[in-house]
């Protein structure tokens, strides 16, 4: 307990915890892509690829590649540059190797939350401020980015034909006629994507995966796995609603609970993990925010 | 085959390859961070860390975080500022992780070999120009280096004992007296280290694993464990010599040799592994090389 009216008392920090807590040796370009390759690592994350999972098609040095090839995307973030530019930079280098689509919901969401860190603001204010600035150019980069890279998404809303963002670049004059920019893009896609949904929530679920990562005992890769599956068994995963239905998200998230209660035994995580990955079901969004989680852990403070 | 004379045959390469196969769709900067990640991720990799093998206090993702922290040093490799600075520049952005030492030795391969590759001139002539370019500024640059970096290695030589790194900026004034350039340093040691060698020997091992990588099939990091067994069957590794004696290097050599014979079952490669890391024998000049190998085939357009 302090003093409130201490003068030694250190500032209330509550405001804006983001403004004094960038205690990382490394600048916001380099924690995205170290957060990129932690997820990657941690282990058992069941379904995702990770140190001791792949698919034959879609495998580890995939990522690693992926990760680098996104350096410049991310440094365009670090440095102001639009938010849609950044991303579809970031997310055509990431797709400079073979596996495919290794980050595009991570990158997604990294870089405002890049953003955000190099303006010193990054809490969940900061990030508001980062999706409230971005415009129509910057919803036209995001379409562009379905051009080099090929992404499971879901079916648009009603009345959003003619912006199936898998159109790409066909798509960008109806963006301009209809005056739209990311955010109202990614509020379209709120109910579906829990990516876009972070975006329109101050990447709440983000900050607190960063919250039990700094709580958590233990190597990184033991506390990534712990809160990946934590975060899977709390939400639903979009990306298994969007590429099978949601009856499977929603048993993937029945069985990610049971494996924590210990319903199961201690050996049933990797009995789950062997299992996803046989039946070729992915928790993508949540190891997106898994990365989301471990990029603001690591801008403040987590040390490796 | 093709008449020397046509003149629609490609243009004779064999001066230089260096100058006309850059075909990567990365930076030598970045390619040289992806190299220490394949190499790290590569497994089984006996006695080293790798995605299945890890010490208890320097583990997979010590190197992770000190591939992040080495890239400012290899960009200004890559923009042609001094090897010296360059090299201190990396390795004390390595050095910001727990693990300590992750990547001393394959920093110092990697730094001039990314120059080299940035004048495109990736070529063993391309290096020794870049090795034959040093100066007393690179040598006491490389000094300080070890005020930042703890690293086991070797005895100096008779009549170096003012030159004995582990000294580090206090052995500065005898390198301007005795006007020592890196060259002139990386020769004194050539004998007993490995990376030193490779250094005054224009990098011919880094080039021919990189020629084994190109030849072996299969995923990458079933290439990598494959290259550097047989580097390590080769030649007994240096930093096993200093670490233990050279008995214990000429021994683990033998090993990789009967294993890659076949005189050993098929999973005698795993039994080597683990043995190595439960007796601590831990052959890193191998693995730098290994690294070495891979950023020269990535430059040479090694797809991932």
């Amino acid at each position: 307990m302090t003093d409130p009216a201490d003068p030694n008392a250190p500032p209330d920090q509550s405001e804006s915890p983001g403004r004094t807590n960038r205690i990382t040796p490394r600048t916001p370009a380099e924690n995205a892509q170290l957060a990129l390759l932690l997820e990657v690592a941690g282990t058992p994350k069941p379904g995702n690829v990770d140190r001791e999972h792949e698919y034959s098609d879609l495998r580890f040095e995939h990522f690693l590649a992926g990760t680098i090839g996104a350096r410049e995307g991310l440094a365009m973030a670090a440095a102001g540059e639009p938010v849609g530019e950044a991303f579809e930079r970031a997310a055509r280098g990431m797709a400079t190797q073979r596996g495919g689509n290794t980050h595009f919901g991570a990158l997604l969401l990294l870089t405002p939350l890049v953003q955000a860190a190099a303006a010193e603001d990054l809490t969940p204010g900061g990030t508001a401020a980062v999706v409230a600035s971005t415009t129509v150019a910057d919803a036209s980069d995001f379409y562009r980015t379905f051009e080099h890279v090929d992404v499971a998404v879901a079916e648009p809303p009603d009345g959003w034909g003619d912006l199936d963002v898998r159109r790409g670049e066909a798509a960008i004059p109806a963006l301009h006629e209809r005056d739209l920019t990311l955010q109202d893009v990614m509020e379209s896609s709120a109910e579906r994507d829990g990516v876009a949904r972070e975006w329109v929530a101050r990447f709440e679920r983000s900050f607190r995966l960063a919250d039990r990562l700094a709580t958590l005992k233990g190597p990184i890769g033991d506390r990534t796995s712990r809160a990946y599956l934590e975060a899977l068994a709390a939400e639903p995963d979009t990306f298994v609603a969007i590429n099978h239905n949601a009856e499977t998200a929603r048993e993937v998230t029945d069985r990610a609970a049971a494996v924590l209660s210990g319903e199961v035994d201690p050996g049933g995580v990797e009995q789950f993990a062997d299992e996803l990955i046989e039946r070729e079901i992915n928790p993508g969004t949540t190891a997106d925010i898994t990365a989301g989680g471990l990029f603001v852990a690591l801008e403040r403070g987590l040390e490796i």
